[in-house]
């Protein structure tokens, strides 16, 4: 059954625009056809879809699942962060996932210290699925998951990746503990091409201006460094954090599965 | 010797945020302390430097050699792109590399197709940097350079890099000519990590969402792609284009610098 989205209701959806509600109601919304399609694919609970009343035409075998709702395209104005409001969106619950170290334990895990950009969260996501990594864990202070600009950059990859926020020495000290190996990337350290990489582990990526803070490093056993071509002073200084993770993460599933 | 900013000059400047304005002065402009500070130790054309009153103190040896100009916060606001304006800004202008296809011969080179967005493209000048690459050559249909995103991004980067547009058919009719390889990713293709890899060459990059076009694709000879670990429905469908620029140009400079 189709209902039509009320003044009230859309009110209250619009409001998730804003992190303080989305924190408040555990809900994020997911703009266009691609994302909702993979949002309902996934394991998370989508709580309603939200479209243009021509959309629904075909949609039957969807209406019996699910809460529907047809919007005007005012509303989806109101309702969208686009330049160009999409035909439908969907209404979704953050997941929590419960952060068990030991799970950990035999896996390639990202960490990440501070990102603060939502393009590069989105884009480490979208990488992390790429390279078959399952969570990625956030300092507190990092930017937040379900900001519209991180689901927009991740393409999907947000419903499948598991995203903790935790404070992140008490989880290094607990990683420490369990003897699994942590990395990290600083402007000095080992050239990443030629220094051994344990097959499993943490790898802990630093804030976009800052780096790794000190706090953290002290718990970095291997320091690895993406090395440049020719550099200079007249050399770019360092590379976007998503790219390095991306070049650290190539290079060590390279070796786990390309070589003999 | 400083001047006072008039209006008509602030306006003449602010209009440089539209493109169409930068293409007929063929004039940038580049905000913030770091990025003003590369632009003057680069071999970029620097014809003015904006900033607050403030600022000029112990500037002198600025004052002399170049065209400056105080402008009230007011103007800088008028001037800025960014949330919070900065104190100074350079007016610079446009470079004009033309494109000698003979110089290509004996390097690597990255070649965007329609790349549109203005992140994406700082981000892959800011890693052509690092990694020594000297020229990037987009599509005439790409996002342009001296948007101010792009700037952004590039870090810097895009006072060093050599940034061409171009008909990309007659550029790679060209380069096939002169026998310089040419690569490109594709979803399916060799593995990159497997696959010998020429020492030098193009390695050509397509659209965010559409890829590299069959127009192109008739010229690369060498299809790559970066293997995602256990490929699934359930997995990230295909990576960012400046991380998987980024993956290529590593895995490349790794065999020829760091094996033996």
């Amino acid at each position: 059954m189709i209902s039509r989205l009320s003044n009230n209701e859309c009110k209250q959806l619009a409001s998730l625009k804003i992190k303080k509600y989305r924190v408040q109601q555990q809900l994020f919304l997911v703009e266009g056809e691609k994302l909702v399609d993979e949002a309902l694919r996934s394991d998370i609970t989508v709580k309603a879809i939200v479209a243009l009343e021509d959309w629904w035409q075909d949609k039957k075998q969807l209406t019996e699942k699910i809460k529907c709702l047809a919007a005007s395209p005012q509303q989806m104005k109101q309702l969208s962060q686009l330049v160009t409001p999409p035909p439908v969106l969907a209404v979704v619950q953050i997941p929590v996932h419960p952060l068990q170290i030991n799970d950990l334990q035999h896996k390639i895990t990202i960490v990440l210290e501070n990102i603060q950009d939502p393009g590069n969260l989105g884009t480490i996501i979208r990488l992390a699925d790429w390279f078959g990594i399952d969570h990625v864990i956030c300092s507190n202070e990092s930017v937040e998951a379900f900001n519209p600009k991180v689901i927009q950059s991740s393409m999907g990859s947000i419903f499948r990746i598991k995203i903790h926020y935790t404070d992140l020495k008490l989880f290094l000290k607990e990683i420490s503990k369990l003897q699994i190996p942590i990395m990290g990337t600083f402007l000095e350290g080992e050239n990443l091409y030629t220094t051994p990489l344990p097959p499993i582990g943490v790898l802990v990526m630093g804030n976009e201006s800052k780096g790794i803070s000190p706090n953290l490093a002290a718990y970095i056993k291997r320091k690895i460094t993406i090395p440049a071509i020719n550099p200079s002073e007249q050399r770019a200084e360092s590379l976007n954090v998503a790219v390095a993770t991306a070049i650290v993460c190539s290079e060590w599933q390279r070796r786990n599965h390309w070589t003999t």
